[in-house]
């Protein structure tokens, strides 16, 4: 058994998102810090035209997974799609869209099938991928439906600064959020987030804190009903469940330190309060991590950046963070298995 | 002139709150460390039963402020308020949200004819206040109405861990937060934060970050139209009156702390979008600024806290930092006159 723990991990899949982005520099020096970094072995998904506009060279174009692990000490190992045109950073095109869908949809594959040991995806525009006729809010969702597994049973949970978070409802108007939310839609991300906990974490009993939806959690109903009347029940269903969950909490109050010391992960119900939080925390190696699926996919907790790509001023820490946290995610669902 | 500005300040009111709260334990905490602390002169308002009730005997009744500033070396002078009843910490009662409301009163009225240098409120229960009628959200909105000034000209300033922060919507349930969002709100609150950050805080040239309402700032109207449609001309306007606003800004890449010298306050959309990031960053000692009275108002930022009152656990970290900051306020007010 301890022969097969210490088997190394198949080499990760890494897109490198919008090529007109940040991703292709941030995927670049991530391999160039793999010693200091202690990264694993991983290979990028993208187009060669995409490192060729930021002048790197040192990649290794292979077919399929299985020499990247040998490669990977001396060239950046990648899989290489297709591109007619040079990609231009910080000036994203159609061609660039239909690239980081195509690098996706193989990154899944390839995680899916086990040759890849995770999937990291770079940053994507959401106006990119909608003007190209992408039919799902994000990557999250795409990789959710090709993964087999309903949208209501994945999580986002955002890692970093010493704090986890997961929004319930996600990139939804402010407007419609009260309406988004039901004590089902709770329940299914907190089941997911809970089992990330254990599965992907290793915390043996998972406290989970759920933080109000209205401005001190409602006090009791002055500041809105949603508290007491769909947040309440959600928890106290979880608890019957048997997931450890605590609340509805003031949101103000829910991250400080002394707080955060209290639960593992905090629920929260809408996108900036689950994301303000961990971006003020941890700007610089914010990671986003899909939970619920049956791969380990991790994203840095960034996006495009186009104002600044192809300028080598993009830190690479979240992506760094990413690649790390998706091998101890998937290392720890291969020794449990 | 340098003679008038070497004047000492007036002496602070300090209100002690919901006497079964932390207010009271608080306030004499930060008199007991007036010293290390480099507190100015201030002094209570409250029943001397909240000071009996955790054992605080280092006070000396006053009838009116004038021998505050002499006496406060030696003892914590106490403005007192009549009190049948004894206070037991942690658990209110309808009595001390009167004394609570009673103290807000004259701390008003005497910072207000200038015998008080500035106003620090201690913590109140608002449940505990609408029990017994009192007829304002908050003790923000009724020091505004006492000063004569209209509630959308006063801003809610939260000031810690190197951020200044104000919500536009204060205490709505999150729901009714779209439809509470005017332009005229947006411009009216920031003219007051622009205001502040020039006279309370002396700068000359203050820049506001506004935040976005919706995910991303609403990804062009992707994630909902009030960013476009209300914040957004709300920002142009207040540029064309000369006030340095930028925006709106996607709310979770705001607070951290490279964003955040590039401003000099954000102007939040919501209660949790200013709060949450403040006390992440200083829960221990973040302010509540009440910008836009003639008089300076200060209050630490927490609650009642009820659960540890009377039982010496209480912080006065953001006592301290309340009087300390109504302080250099109310200094530079009058030095600017």
């Amino acid at each position: 058994l301890s022969t097969i723990a210490e088997a190394p991990l198949a080499p990760l899949a890494v897109t490198l998102g919008d090529p007109a982005g940040i991703g292709p520099e941030t995927v670049a020096r991530a391999w160039a810090l793999r010693v200091e970094q202690g990264l694993p072995p991983f290979f990028a998904i993208g187009a060669r035209a995409a490192f060729e506009a930021i002048g790197f060279r040192q990649f290794a174009p292979i077919g399929d997974p299985a020499p990247a692990a040998e490669l990977f000490d001396r060239a950046l190992p990648l899989i290489e799609l297709p591109a007619a045109e040079p990609v231009a950073p910080g000036r994203p095109d159609p061609a660039g869209a239909h690239q980081a869908i195509d690098a996706l949809e193989l990154g899944v594959g390839l995680a899916r099938n086990g040759v890849a040991g995770a999937l990291v995806t770079g940053p994507v525009s959401k106006a990119q991928l909608q003007a190209i006729g992408f039919g799902h809010p994000g990557q999250t969702e795409f990789v959710a439906e090709r993964c087999g597994v309903s949208e209501a049973n994945v999580a986002m949970l955002l890692v970093g600064g010493g704090l986890r978070a997961s929004p319930v409802t996600i990139h939804e108007p402010l407007a419609e959020v009260p309406a988004r939310l039901t004590s089902e839609l709770i329940m299914a991300r907190g089941r997911a987030v809970a089992r990330a906990l254990s599965r992907d974490f290793g915390i043996a009993a998972p406290r989970l804190a759920v933080a109000g939806l209205n401005p001190h959690a409602g006090e009791g109903g002055a500041l809105g009903r949603e508290d007491l009347d769909i947040i309440a029940p959600a928890i106290a269903a979880l608890c019957a469940e048997g997931v450890d969950a605590m609340g509805p909490l003031s949101a103000d109050t829910l991250f400080h330190a002394r707080a955060r010391s209290g639960y593992d992960a905090a629920l929260c119900m809408y996108h900036d309060q689950a994301l303000i939080p961990v971006k003020t925390l941890a700007f610089d190696e914010g990671v986003n991590l899909t939970v619920g699926l049956p791969i380990v996919r991790a994203a840095p907790d960034h996006g495009t950046a186009y104002a600044i790509a192809g300028r080598a001023m993009a830190e690479p820490g979240a992506m760094i963070a990413a690649i790390r946290l998706a091998a101890e995610c998937a290392r720890r669902r291969r020794d449990a298995s």
